[in-house]
């Protein structure tokens, strides 16, 4: 997009405008399909854009992927403050859980990872993106950090991959059920771990 | 392969000879290039083996992943018996950690987590292959229960699939290194979750 003048990009500008029909269209079709499906004349068809258009700005399936992902990094969600670290670490949970079990978001995020795994602009995109969310809820690790909760040197980012990781295991390994009781495990479990030390930077 | 003779199943038979030559190399293939470019045509002319017998076995690219799953199922390694659960539960984390960074194992298994994503025989072959693994892991702890190092009704998959959680994390979605660390601190974190009684069946 560096062709594109800087004032064209305001959001609710042409530019802003044709970004976000892609990107939804983008969105459904990965969730619809899977990422080895993805085509840009399709996506140029549906979201009512013209093939030039997609194909300029952004090239290749992988291109789409890692805009979306650019995308919903610069959209997502701010992190909870209950005032205790579990209850923190358990809203994680379960809005991960929520995220993944979604209809629509569950197969998106699925296909996410799978382009990730064959295309390096697209891993780059996810990795960045899980950057932004893991830094975003760094905070309630910090403010835990301050109340006494948990060891100085705990790293936060350590602890909260620790909430997310049996989560995304349930949704992409084991097929176990991603429901409320196993985000609160997974947030217990973080908690217990981080509290004993086992997550130093 | 229900159209096959028993007897042609032999191990060392010509059918089983072309099975393990055709999975070999729709692993070199799925590891080079993942599950989006898997090609009938392309394994059997690198396996030396003719189209019709590879169209008429294995059908579609999902049918040879699934059928490279139940052979890894039928040949994957025994459980560690080291003595104590912290020994067992880090022998597990380090097996799984230096599969996934082993440099043909680790493009493999993502490509196997992607085919999964995007299609239901490769989904149902990817469960069954963790079922079987866990399963054959789970001695490890119904002998930590027996020596009283875990609570009577703690649930061996929940146990090793938390080992398991973190590595595959690392691999799949934060690109976080998968080193010998990364292995004790998921063994350790999964031993102090279940001690705690946060695992019951």
């Amino acid at each position: 997009m560096t062709e594109e003048k800087p004032g064209s990009l305001r959001p609710g500008g042409r530019t802003a405008r044709v970004r976000e029909a892609v990107l939804r269209v983008a969105g459904d079709l990965l969730a619809e399909h899977g990422f080895a499906r993805l085509d840009l004349a399709e996506v140029a068809t549906r979201a009512g854009v013209g093939k030039t258009t997609v194909y300029r700005r952004w090239r290749t399936p992988a291109g789409l992927v890692a805009d979306l992902l650019a995308e919903m990094a610069e959209t997502s969600l701010p992190h909870a403050d209950t005032g205790s670290l579990h209850g923190d670490l358990r809203a994680n949970a379960r809005l991960v859980a929520t995220t993944l079990t979604d209809p629509r978001q569950g197969p998106l995020f699925k296909s996410l990872v799978a382009a990730a795994t064959c295309d390096p602009e697209a891993a780059a995109a996810l990795r960045h993106f899980y950057d932004i969310r893991l830094a975003e809820w760094s905070p309630c690790i910090d403010r835990a950090i301050a109340r006494g909760e948990l060891p100085p040197d705990t790293d936060s980012r350590a602890v909260l991959s620790a909430v997310s990781a049996p989560l995304y295991y349930r949704l992409l390994i084991s097929g176990d059920a991603l429901d409320a009781r196993a985000a609160d495990t997974a947030a217990e479990a973080a908690l217990l771990t981080a509290r004993a030390g086992l997550f130093p930077r």
